[in-house]
């Protein structure tokens, strides 16, 4: 554990930050009410802290020079991208200077040869796609939200078609970062891959603004496929639906995506977008490839399908029709908002063992159905992810207090079966109870050491990850 | 940089650890002359340093006992898998302890239905893939060599296929590892993704000992494909071949191998292996997937080929054909030492950008020329990581000398085009002096406080990666 770092509010050091960024960021340095408690805001039912002030930067050399700052003042500094975060990434619990980096939006550089791309960490995920479409080319990685690169990088993001194009992990070449001692560091080169040294780039994705900032980000591209199709098919259990996903990942069928909705998340979407969809577990999957290619694994995921006893089995590959057969997925999230009007949606994430989703999604349902907590689940099925989506109401302690029983219980039960807390949220604030449990002290040990290492006096995005 | 390690030989502690290890392991630890070099050797011309004896280890808890004992005496330990790295990464510049891994060789649990595996390090990888067969499964990473998974891990190796399988940090889930005060971590658990906290496996992976010893790898696998085909073809310059890889790897043609050998290395295999191939540069590939899927991925290559001029294409989808279509590769090595006999092969490791590869190519054989020195190339085309392999009599100062010239070009200008010194041999001892100019010093001292952080002795294999 990182020992060494401040553990209380250094309101002295803040002071002088302020008045210093205050003196060189000029209207660029906010510290209004509205602005700071929309920095600290968070997607979670997690309590906003917020920060002290927030800088909106416009480079690398700005970012560096913030740290310094707020090193010279053992002050805490949490990098800001669009917000959407799930376990309060972003919240300042000692207080300290967010820097925003919005503005530091640009693509820097397109290598349509060697498919891949430099960006700032302020670009969005629509913004880069939109960038490249005329080339050709796509950035894969769909978390759900307008994600920054560098927020997804920061978080080890993946999404719905991770099953095919892998996670931030696989898709991040390199980055430029901002050390705690405001040195700047690029940790590999362009190369598609490398055996030189130790590997920071995976090093820092993943490390959630706690070792450094990242100021810029080196992806990997895809080429646009020649096709794209889409399949929706259900099933009479849980089990049948993900004995399907797990046959279609052995048979090697390359599926762009492979979600799974539950019996609830299908009724929720059938009130909401007014289908007609069998209330009962569903795939839906989208193929990516060459014209034979796609009707191939459709033809495959069909067969594999119907051996589990799969109903209603459409596909198609016209845009339209693709996006009709989505809907029920890309409507999920306001359709289960209407379960419950004026609820809190408290989504969670665990990820487990392919083999063990079937028994992970069913005792979660009934563990809920006991808990008398209403949490329809949403699985990224082809790596064993899965949503359980708890609707709160927050006025109701009992309530609440249930709630988080039940999401103490999924985790703990995810990581009974091998797996983890996360599959693609991160830790933040509001997984670390797991993280330990999950991994174990000497392990926790280890990430803590290099912590103290590289952020001796604890100034990057203090209380995130580990616990202090 | 890890300033607290020890630089010079620790002739009291070595002599103390050599007792305490002798009464602990009787028989199995030697320190047999022929033994300590045969530990120290590697297939590099780096001089052999010996270590002071071996201990062949059986289980985790002997590797952490070790350690210990190394700890306790602040003693150099070198973890030994099959000796088959070529920097030098296991020579003991300090003396020290070899720990051979090879007695830890079972494959502990394969989950066929999340394909994956945990195997001892010592697990070889053919051994590994004889044990998968049976369940229609492998494990695809492939670098020439039957290394074991614990050094292939170490070295973040990868091979012919990693341009569609990735790399070993693509198919590591977690590793267990004993650190440098002994303590045991599990890096991750099972899950086919993960958020959790920092990435020690990828921290791990290419570590080459220096941070902790492997002592269990959970491993990513694939199903056997349905069908596999392969394909040859010659093209009039190094220029055109290197062209349709591109194109290729754009079209988003999955690929499982596409190798490139230079006029020399072809002209080496028609002597060595009466074969009767152009004397020009030559495109190697191999297919997996359906049947439909090899054969349009076979014509697709085809065509692609065709319009940079290719010539003699052939394409084969019986093992025996494929075989033979791939004798030129496998001979490929032999078919070199054959140009001068007698001269030692110094195999070099770049890699840079696909878009540089044909321009990085034709200089080096330029370079090569100009400083007469024999290097022939081939090049795992679809990742820009290529071999010059220098044939180099030793008895000759001067053109040792040429050769170490060659050499150093060779790792700037891949540097210079924003390639690596390495793309999959690893750092070792004899890519140190290239680590630096290729990171930055800022990077090299983030790499050196985190080595300082877990190695304050500086007692896991010394002199690799970091200069001390």
């Amino acid at each position: 554990m990182a020992d060494g770092g401040a553990q209380v509010r250094n309101k002295d050091g803040i002071a002088a930050a302020l008045g210093v960024l205050k003196q060189q960021f000029g209207e660029r340095f906010q510290t209004g009410q509205a602005i700071c408690e929309q920095h600290g805001h968070t997607t979670t039912w997690i309590e906003n802290q917020m920060p002290d002030g927030v800088v909106f930067a416009r480079s690398t050399a700005e970012v560096a020079q913030i740290v310094k700052v707020c090193a010279a003042h053992q002050v805490p500094v949490i990098a800001f991208g669009t917000g959407t975060s799930l376990e309060g990434h972003v919240n300042a619990p000692l207080g300290g200077i967010s820097i925003d980096l919005s503005q530091m939006d640009k693509v820097l550089e397109v290598n349509a040869g060697d498919l891949d791309c430099r960006v700032q960490p302020g670009v969005t995920r629509e913004a880069l796609n939109t960038h490249l479409r005329d080339q050709g080319l796509f950035f894969p990685i769909d978390p759900g939200a307008n994600a920054s690169i560098g927020g997804m990088t920061a978080t080890r993001a993946s999404g719905t078609n991770a099953v095919r194009y892998g996670t931030m992990k696989d898709n991040v070449i390199n980055v430029e970062a901002v050390m705690a001692d405001g040195s700047i560091i690029r940790t590999a080169r362009r190369a598609k891959k490398t055996s030189a040294g130790y590997d920071l780039t995976r090093l820092m994705v993943g490390s959630e603004g706690t070792l450094g900032i990242i100021t810029e980000i080196t992806l990997r591209l895809q080429g646009i496929p020649e096709a794209m199709s889409a399949a929706r098919c259900s099933f009479p259990s849980v089990e049948a639906a993900a004995k399907t996903v797990m046959a279609v990942i052995q048979y090697g069928v390359p599926v762009a995506r492979i979600e799974l909705l539950d019996s609830a998340m299908v009724g929720a979407v059938n009130a909401y977008s007014k289908l007609d969809l069998p209330v009962s577990p569903m795939l839906l999957l989208e193929f990516h490839g060459s014209d034979a290619g796609v009707a191939e694994q459709a033809e495959t995921f069909g067969m594999l399908a119907e051996e589990q006893g799969a109903m209603g089995y459409t596909a198609t590959k016209t845009l339209e029709e693709r996006n009709k057969l989505w809907q029920a997925r890309h409507d999920a999230y306001w359709a289960m908002m209407t379960i419950r009007p004026g609820c809190d949606a408290v989504a969670s994430d665990v990820c487990v063992p392919i083999s063990r989703l079937a028994e992970a999604l069913t005792l979660a349902e009934a563990k809920a159905a006991e808990m008398r907590v209403v949490a329809p689940t949403v699985s990224h099925a082809g790596d064993g992810n899965f949503h359980a989506t708890v609707l709160v109401n927050m006025a109701d302690a009992d309530e609440v207090t249930r709630a988080k029983g039940f999401i103490s219980w999924l985790n703990d039960m995810a990581i009974g079966m091998e797996g983890t807390c996360t599959g693609e949220h991160g830790i933040g604030q509001g997984k670390r109870p797991y993280l330990e449990r999950e991994l174990g002290p000497e392990t926790l040990a280890v990430m803590g050491l290099i912590k103290k290492a590289l952020d001796p006096a604890n100034i990057m995005n203090p209380g995130k990850i580990l616990s202090q």
